[in-house]
């Protein structure tokens, strides 16, 4: 599906590599697992924000800015391969929100990482998360 | 399904647009569709190539390589957007390949292409397109 | 110089190839000729538009739009290699400007395009090329 | 200058925004400055590997690989900005080796990074740093 599914508190996006993810060394070039987790996070916010216009009402510009991510890169992927992003949503403090998340084929652990980002309004500006969305989130974990 | 569909004639392939897609602009970065283009290149082969290793026996060093693409860049994709890559096998002739391809959103043309391919062996050099190869792509159109 | 050239009609930038450039089958990934391209294209008029600000007044909403993109594939470029993008401006007719681009390594071609670009609004809408525009990409090629 | 340039311990690369480095969110894309300072470490090296055949003789295979990188995304960057990426050598013990670096606007440090790398042969596999290339990088520090 292509927007991955939530399950057992992880939601799970796979995709497939394409020449474009590689670089000549013939594997998968570092940067494009940071995109690869973008897209998980996307795709875990688009499916708990089926309320989302509810969530933030007129309040609607709002985005999530990744501040700081450690990365571990541990086993290459190569071009055709499919990989499973899973990514695992950690505490929210006020403006904070920290995710787990890592690349997998199969049982390899490729990549792993863990991001914070902060909520931010339309001018930049960190923004409380709402706790509608901080409720959201738990009922993912629980 | 990650590798799209073969159906009537056409290969289809479904993808969701990114953060990364899009520019400052708002819109989808024009060399990303060639980006699309080439996952649902990709994509179609591998669906035909189920039988790939008979189609080609030792002779396992080929690849596509785009000689050639014209493109037209009609109305802009916007993030979160999903778009469908269609593919459609045209002309072979000796060494060259043409495939006409578009870019839709619903029923919306946003982009189209004509891309003409040569096969090449590891060495980069032309190569003859085997017959079996020929019919796969022509049993796709009948 | 990091925006590159103009000297005899032609606008000139040099630049690298790097790990992101390249994809497994060892060359540059074909799509990325289009980032170059648009490169050029960018510090090119970033060169012509000194005067910008005069040039467009108030009405500064504008942006080039490609619409159309002829592409020859013809050499490949491989990690660490220095490639110069050259551009030559063509007709500009009403809202329609062409450029000619390519990409070369010393004496080998590698890469031709013809660009065909509309200038367009902040709201996406065609827009008449302002005549000063018109005069500055001519002053280079006279 | 393409490659940089080394002063005073430090290597600087000048790199510009283009439209391909930005997302519709109007800001330079979180993990292009992952690209950003691999260009400058690829530029490092080769300011560096001028006498590269001499440092490694007939074990011409390697290359560096990033194991682990800790970013902190702190200010956005925008379309045409130039910007600078900064790169300081850190400790090397055995196989590891750890690299500072940031990329600055100016007076602003946007983003900082600490990258470990391990040395690789042709076949992926960890390799001993050879004390000609750490003598390289010491002589850089001095």
């Amino acid at each position: 599906m292509l927007t991955g599914i939530i399950k057992d508190g992880v939601h799970r996006l796979d995709l497939r590599v394409y020449y474009e993810d590689t670089d000549f060394s013939g594997v998968v070039y570092h940067a494009n697992y940071l995109k690869y987790c973008e897209r998980a996070r996307s795709d875990f916010i688009r499916l708990l924000n089926i309320n989302q216009n509810q969530l933030f009402g007129a309040e609607d510009g709002f985005a999530f800015a990744i501040r700081r991510m450690t990365c571990e890169f541990i086993k290459p992927a190569r071009f055709d391969d499919v990989l499973t992003v899973e990514s695992v949503p950690g505490e929210m403090t006020g403006v904070r929100f920290f995710m787990q998340q890592r690349v997998v084929r199969g049982a390899d652990v490729l990549f792993t990482a863990e991001a914070m980002a902060v909520l931010i309004d339309g001018q930049g500006r960190p923004k409380r998360i709402p706790s509608a969305l901080v409720e959201a989130f738990l009922s993912v974990k629980s």
